[in-house]
């Protein structure tokens, strides 16, 4: 018996959480577990390094192509970097989505506020949380000629990050990283299954009861 | 490093689905597979047969004991079937909850929408569907000797039950039964790492934050 084809809407996943608990490890394997998920590609204005390729790490685009997109509206959040400009094109999210594709993006809670209004009830939002105040410590400790003061303000950075979390539909306490992508992969399964993004669903049901 | 225990507060998962699509197994293999959920367990006016034991089957109570306790509130829904009672305790799922324990039931719609009611934010509804009208009447079809009329009755007797769908948060098409457990258990996964479910973490991010 084959399983029936059921329309689905896409939803945009987004993960968040202070630097050094993990939310960019987590996103990678999680594209790597499941090959229909696929990564937003952002817009920026800085220039393309050596290492990577248009249209697959960033669009890159000039200043006032930037600035054309902000003023028409064509960016679903956008935030400023060092001097350098980027964002998420909407059209490109909206068709995935309706075509029922997946996105993930990892982005701050800024972005993260930015995309609620504009994606709506597309959106499945995750904050990532270290286990332990030791342990974001030891990941910000980086360098070992990091100073104490560079090391308290990182810990500060991330302290005014976390409290965001309330903002978030979603939270994986990542305490063993396989542990936390299957966590995220089962909320993707989840998702999947919310009747409110399988629209048709009205019309199979009314199939099987007219049968 | 350890995981953190953070206190979670458990959810009510219920299970429907016309008939022959399998909501029982589902649930029977749900609780083989995560031995930390547990059956809501009924009380009921039908006496007990050899095979049941009270306290885990059912708890086995009189007309006038489920009278009162309908009386003062003390279940979450009731029904009465074929001129016997059975019914929900309150303050059995309210303290599993509060505990942080999930416990799962397959219940009809009618009873659904009581506990709806009764127990608001803490339950997750999964409606379970066949994966076609040609499956589901095979299904139904039990005994080689039941009549055209007698399936025709049962089929009409789905659709009806069918038509409640909308009325669920997740929707499962039973094409193939070790799937159909798998997003089940996804489903439970996810509903655990709901930020709603983990009135433990504003203290948790206060004691990352402070440290």
């Amino acid at each position: 018996m084959s399983a029936p084809n059921l329309q689905r809407r896409g939803f945009l996943l987004v993960l968040s959480s202070p630097s050094g608990a993990g939310k960019t490890t987590i996103t990678r394997r999680l594209i790597e577990r499941d090959p229909t998920l696929s990564l937003s590609v952002s817009v920026t204005t800085r220039p393309r390094r050596s290492s990577e390729i248009d249209g697959r790490d960033y669009h890159f685009i000039g200043q006032a192509e930037f600035d054309r997109m902000v003023a028409e509206g064509e960016l679903l959040e956008h935030a400023s970097v060092f001097g350098y400009c980027y964002g998420t094109p909407r059209r490109q999210v909206e068709a995935a989505l309706a075509a029922g594709h997946d996105i993930v993006t990892d982005i701050d809670w800024q972005g993260t506020q930015q995309l609620s209004v504009g994606v709506r009830d597309d959106i499945v939002t995750i904050f990532v949380l270290p286990p332990s105040a030791d342990a974001l410590e030891a990941r910000l400790r980086t360098r070992a000629q990091d100073s104490d003061a560079v090391i308290a303000q990182r810990m500060a950075k991330s302290a005014e990050e976390m409290s965001h979390w309330p903002e978030y539909q979603y939270v994986i306490v990542n305490d063993d990283l396989e542990t936390s992508v299957a966590k995220a992969l089962a909320i993707v399964t989840a998702e999947r299954l919310k009747r409110t993004r399988l629209p048709g669903l009205a019309d199979f049901v009314n199939r099987l009861r007219g049968g």
